[in-house]
């Protein structure tokens, strides 16, 4: 391992980690991650440790975090089964996709089809482009800027409601085929990455503000969230092993 | 071909297009595949052809846009190649993916190791979900919008530096093994479809409004700017051939 990777800094459990390791909070972002990894331990038995880090107090922006990932944000991924040195991996969507190329064998969570694999990535892409930053600014401008500034609100709230549109146009299958349970593969598609990056942003809806006269337009997208909230998977991913503990 | 792709509203020059098709604008989005598809052309000879739109006059909001791309952005990939019928790809970066996964059958422009495939993907995501919706709203807060917001001008400009020092630590090797040339890779890295989708944003900063004082903390990715640019498929890419004539 090359001597930059780790220093003093570094907290212990992740520098002696073996095999898998996530660092990372109970966020969307995090979820994201967590959820893939708990869906692939329920169908391949995989394992791997945790760190919880507290964003709030700027723990990822410290030189220990930048040396895994230098855009300083959670989650990240340490593969420590990799030669010849650990391997850290950054932001949520690549982290999903490295595990389902290592660890998804038998495609349960991907496509083989090129042209569904590519559905995969586009509606991947959509979100870790349009929603997630969209609505990140929402909850930015409405909880955390030290002023209200109306403008910013209602161009990121509007942007967020059309994202949500843009997925209700998919799920509802409107330009499609019909109404589909997923947002990527043939038929009614197949719970996928695209799914599981997507799904703990959108569940979020009423902590960012949004009413339910104004999620009405999307009924669609409001079956899904409810869809994939009945996994057990998904329910241990976004539960109460990664809660910070005060 | 499903009825609902086409509309009496498609242009003539998409629906009756053979082959690859490219609707787009000279933006930076656009030029990233602009990009890869002059570069494709170089090395394999790859043909296809283009519909310029002019996105100020919300062409891309229509419903015969939407129905290639529900979330109304350039450019949109359209393969008439597929079969059953013609394959729309939404989201810059999932188009460029289409395409190295289709046509880069010797991996110019990406990697056949995991690792260096996964460092591809993250430094691709990184700008798709960091970059370039902060590079965005900084042009949007300086040039669109109506009042000129304090706070969400100088947010947005800070964020919009801080991914360049991101790039700034990769491009350095300050925690690898010293400068590279390209962002994904060993050593010094390889020229991959994460510059192309990177380089058509940053290499605008002074029309972003950056100053030559502010770009100073980032030599490796000056350098790294004026490298990419000798590439004739680059230059291509960002030409005059893509220009909307008045």
């Amino acid at each position: 391992m090359p001597p930059q990777l780790y220093t003093e800094e570094t907290p212990a459990e992740v520098k002696n980690a073996k095999g898998l390791h996530l660092i990372t909070m109970n966020t969307p972002n995090g979820q994201a991650v967590q959820i893939m990894l708990e869906e692939l331990k329920d169908v391949y038995g995989i394992d791997w440790t945790t760190t919880l880090i507290n964003i709030m107090t700027n723990e990822q922006k410290k030189d220990w975090f930048l040396r895994l990932d230098p855009n300083g944000r959670i989650p990240v991924l340490v593969d420590n089964t990799t030669s010849p040195h650990p391997f850290p991996v950054m932001e949520t969507s690549a982290e999903m996709l490295y595990l389902q190329t290592k660890y998804d064998k038998d495609g349960k969570f991907g496509f083989t089809d090129p042209m569904e694999s590519s559905q995969l990535l586009q509606w991947t892409f959509f979100w870790h482009g349009s929603g997630a930053p969209y609505q990140g600014q929402v909850n930015h401008f409405t909880r955390a800027a030290p002023e209200k500034i109306e403008y910013a609100i209602k161009r990121f709230r509007n942007e967020t409601l059309r994202v949500y549109g843009v997925l209700e146009i998919q799920l509802s299958g409107k330009y499609g085929d019909g109404p589909r349970d997923y947002l990527a593969g043939k038929g009614k598609g197949k719970y996928s990455v695209a799914d599981m990056k997507t799904w703990p942003w959108v569940k979020g809806w009423e902590r960012s503000g949004f009413t339910k006269e104004e999620m009405e337009p999307f009924p669609n997208v409001l079956k899904w969230i409810d869809r994939i909230a009945q996994r057990p998977a998904v329910q241990r991913g976004i539960g109460d092993a990664y809660a910070l503990k005060q």
